[in-house]
C-alpha cells in the first residue's frame, strides 16, 4: 500500500494486474472527450479533451495536535520532512503538471531548501494565509495569475487540493477524484466513519448518534473544476475563510457544485498525533524492507551461501534477485531488477580473498546515484570464515574494515554493515547459521536505524 | 501517555502531580457517599458509599479491517497479544473487582492460555454472540448470575464497558467515567472529530456536511449503572443487537438514560487497521525505554565510563539510576529504583577481571523474577578493553561467552547485548566512544527486536 513512495518512476502500482487496469483508465481518461460537466466554471473545461490539471498542497498547520514544537508536515522520518514524500508521492504522477506547496512565510526558505535537498521537480511555493482556507486561496490564487506575463504557471482545468500530511496518496485515487471532478464539478475521497458520531446536548449529555451507515468521513485528496473553485473561494465570507475546514462544503454552498464522492483507501488518514507519525514511519519502512538484491560470484563456498540466503529471505517475504558482480556496472542496471520498483537492500558475499572489494566497489556505484538522496541505502558485506580452524577473528582487520567503509559510506546515506557467516561442512549447521543471518539482515533492514552500521555481526 | 502499560502496580501516572491529584480524586470517589443518580436502575446504588465496579470486554472482531487473517485483538506486540495489555491496563486499577472477557467460543481456549501464560488476575471468561452487542449481553449477563450459588461473580453496582483493541487507558479516565454513570446513570469518553462527517445523496454527492464543533466521536470506555444497562440490553431488539454498535444509544433508547459525555485523551483510539499496530506497539516501546539502571562497581576505570554514560543517557531524556552490584541483591529493591515504574533496561560495566560474573547475576535474578513475564528486559554487557596494546579480540572467549550467557537469558524473556568500550586516555576520544556507546544502547533499547541478542557491538 505504500509502495508509491518507494519508487522514482511515474506510475506505479502494487501489482502487474492492478497496473493494467489503471494505465488503461488512464488512457481513457486522457485520450477521450470528457463527458459533458454538469456544472462548468468555465467554458475552456467543456468538451476538452485532456484537461490539464495542477495540485495545491496546503501545508500551514501548526502540529498543536502532535502535542510537538514543530509542525506535523515538517517532522521527519528516516530523515527527511513528512511533506517530501507527499511532494514526492504526487511528483511521479506524470499528469499532474505543477504542484502548489502553500507555507507561511516563516517557513519558506525551510521549504526551499527541502525542495533542494530532496531534488523535487514541478513545485512552486506560495506564502499561506492564517488559516487552512486562506492558504488554499493562496494557492489558487498563483495558479490563477498565470495569465501576467511573468509568471512560470499556467491555470489548471482541473485542480487537486490535498494535505501535506497525507503522504501515502496512490495514482488510481488522485485518477479517480480528477476524473470525478472534470464530470461532476467537485470530487472527494470518503472513509467509512470508524467510531459513531454523537451530538452534545447543552448540558453535555447525549443528544443524538448518528447512524454509522449514512455518514462518511470526509478525507482528502479532493478535485475541482478550478474556476469553480476559485471563483467560490474569492466570494467566501471571512467567516468561512477563518473558521471553515471542509473545501467540499464551500463548492457546494458558492459554486451549488454537489461534489462527487468517491470511496478512498484506509491509507489516507491525516498524520495527526504523535502515533500517526509512528504508524507512517512503520509503513514507510515496511515498504523499503520488500526488495532485496543478492551479489554473488560463481564460486563453491558462495553460491552454497548464497542460495540458502536467497531461499531464506524468500520464505520470510521477501522479493530477492540474484546477480553477479558484473552486474552492477551501471545503477539502473540494478533499478531494473523489479521493474520500476527501486531497489534499497542489497547483500555482498564477499570471497574470502577479495574481503571487501565487492562492497567498497557497490558503496562506490550506489554513492554516485540518486538512489539514496531519497531513502537511506543499506549494504550487508557478508564475510565468510572457517570451515576449520581459522577463528572468526584471525582476521581483526575485517572489524576496522568494515568500520571505515561503513564511515566513508554513512555520508552517502548509505549503510554498511559486516555480518560474518561460519562456514561448516555440516549442512544443517550451515542452514541454522544462514537462518540467522538471515533473520539478522531482516530486523536491519526492518528497523532501518543507522546506529548500528559499521558493526561486525555474527550470524 | 503510555505508562499505565508499563509498571506492575495498581496505581499510575505519567508524572507526580498528576498522580496526587488523581489520587485525591480516587479517595474522594471512594469514600464519600455517592451523589444520588438521576437514573437509579436498582434500589443498591442509591445512597451507596463505595460502588462495586466491574469491567467488561467485548473481544470477539474479526479484523477484517486489518486484513490480516487475526483478529486484531489477538495480534502481537513484542510477542504478546494485544488483549492481554488492555487486560494489564484494567488489572492495575484496583477499584475495579472484575473482569469479564467476551470472546467467541473458539477462542475460549486461546483466551485461557493467554490469562495462564501473563498470569491474569480477575478475569473471567464468557462466550461471545455473534455481534458485538450480543457479546456485551453475554458479559452483562454473566455478572448478573452472580447470586446464582455457583457463580464466584458478584453483580456490580457499575459496569465498565471496554474495547479489547484499546490497550492505552488510564486510571483516570476510568474513574471520571465510573463516577459520572454512577451520578448519571450513563456516561462515555468523546473526543474531537478528525475529519468533517458528510452525508451522501442518493446518487453519491455531498448532501450535507456536519458542523465539526457541534458533534463529536463516540469513543470507550463507557461505563453503566449495572442494573439499568442490563436492562436495556434485555429489552433491546433483535436488530439493535445485531447491527447496532453504540451502548450509548441503547442505554438512551431502552433506558431513557441520556449519557455523561466525558473528554478524553487521544490514547483511546481503537486498534483498526495495520497502522495502528504499528503506532501502538512504537507507543508501547516508547515507555518501555525511559528508565535505565546502571549497574558499576567502585574501580577508577569502571567509574569513569558509568558516569560518562550516566550523562550522556539523562541529555538523551532517559531517566538513569546507578547502582553497586551489591544493590541487585533482589529484584523489589531493583523496582523501587523509580518509585513504582518498573525498569526494564539493565547495564552491566563488568570490570577486567569479572568478565561476565556480573552479568551473569544479573540474568539469574531478573529471571528469578516476575519481570520478564510480561515484557522482555533487556540486559547490556559492557566489556573494556584497552587503554594500551590489548585488542579487542585478543579475549575471543569474549564473543562465545556473550552468545552461550544470550542463549540461556533467551528462554527467561531476558535478551542479552555485549558492548565493547576501548579505552583511551585521550579524554574527549573516551567520550565520543561513549557517546557512540549510549548511541548503540538507546537503538536497542528502541527497536527492542530481540534478533541481535547475544551480538558482541563495537562502540
Amino acid at each position: 500500500m505504500l509502495f508509491h513512495l518507494l519508487e522514482d518512476s511515474e506510475i506505479c502500482s502494487l501489482i502487474a494486474v492492478r497496473r493494467r487496469r489503471r494505465c488503461q483508465n488512464s488512457a481513457t481518461f486522457f485520450s477521450h472527450p470528457m463527458s459533458s460537466p454538469k456544472h462548468v466554471g468555465s467554458g475552456k473545461v467543456a468538451g476538452m479533451g485532456k484537461p490539464q490539471v495542477a495540485a495545491v498542497l496546503p501545508a500551514g498547520g501548526s502540529g498543536e495536535r502532535m502535542g510537538v514544537s514543530t509542525p506535523k508536515q515538517f517532522c521527519t522520518i528516516l530523515g527527511r520532512p513528512l511533506i517530501s514524500y507527499t511532494i514526492q508521492a504526487f511528483e511521479r504522477v506524470r499528469w499532474i503538471k505543477e504542484i502548489v506547496v502553500v507555507v507561511p512565510a516563516e517557513k519558506i526558505d525551510l521549504m526551499q531548501s527541502i525542495i533542494h535537498k530532496y531534488g523535487h521537480k514541478r513545485v512552486t511555493l506560495a506564502e499561506g494565509g492564517t488559516a487552512r482556507h486562506r492558504s488554499i486561496l493562496s494557492g489558487l490564487k498563483m495558479l490563477a495569475q498565470s495569465e501576467s506575463p511573468v509568471s512560470k504557471l499556467w491555470k489548471p482545468d482541473v485542480v487537486i487540493i490535498h494535505d501535506a500530511v497525507r503522504p501515502f496518496v496512490e495514482e488510481d485515487i488522485l485518477l479517480k477524484v480528477t476524473a470525478a471532478a472534470n464530470e461532476h464539478g467537485a470530487a472527494g475521497v470518503v472513509r467509512p466513519l470508524i467510531s459513531t458520531v454523537i451530538a452534545s446536548s447543552e448540558v453535555g449529555c447525549l443528544d443524538y448518534s448518528l447512524e454509522r451507515a449514512k455518514h462518511r468521513a470526509s478525507e482528502m485528496p479532493q478535485a475541482f473544476q478550478f474556476d469553480a473553485i476559485f471563483q467560490a473561494y474569492l466570494q467566501s465570507s471571512d467567516y468561512d475563510l477563518d473558521y471553515g475546514t471542509e473545501c467540499l462544503q464551500l463548492a457546494l454552498k458558492y459554486s451549488s457544485m454537489p461534489a462527487k464522492l468517491v470511496d478512498g483507501p484506509p491509507d489516507l488518514w491525516k498524520v495527526t498525533y504523535s502515533r500517526d507519525l509512528y504508524a507512517a514511519e512503520s509503513l514507510i519502512k515496511d515498504g523499503l524492507s520488500q526488495y532485496v538484491c543478492l551479489i554473488t560470484v560463481m564460486k563453491e563456498d558462495v553460491v552454497q551461501v548464497g542460495f540458502l540466503l536467497h531461499e531464506t529471505l524468500k520464505t520470510h517475504g521477501k522479493q530477492v534477485k540474484g546477480i553477479s558482480p558484473s552486474m552492477c556496472e551501471n545503477v539502473s542496471q540494478l533499478q531494473s531488477l523489479f521493474k520500476d520498483k527501486p531497489c534499497y537492500n542489497f547483500i555482498c558475499i564477499n570471497t574470502k580473498e577479495s574481503s571487501f572489494e565487492d562492497a567498497e566497489k557497490m558503496v562506490d556505484l550506489l554513492g554516485s546515484s540518486s538512489l539514496p538522496i531519497l531513502y537511506p541505502v543499506l549494504l550487508f558485506s557478508v564475510h565468510l570464515v572457517g570451515p576449520e580452524g581459522s577463528s572468526l577473528y584471525d582476521k581483526p582487520q575485517e572489524l576496522e574494515g568494515i568500520r571505515d567503509l561503513s564511515h566513508k559510506a554513512m555520508k552517502k546515506n548509505i549503510w554498511v554493515y559486516g555480518l560474518v557467516i561460519n562456514l561448516t561442512k555440516i549442512e544443517q549447521q550451515l542452514q541454522e547459521t544462514v537462518c540467522r543471518g538471515a533473520a539478522i539482515i531482516m530486523a536491519l533492514i526492518k528497523d532501518r536505524c543507522g546506529t548500528l552500521a559499521g558493526q561486525l555481526l555474527v550470524a
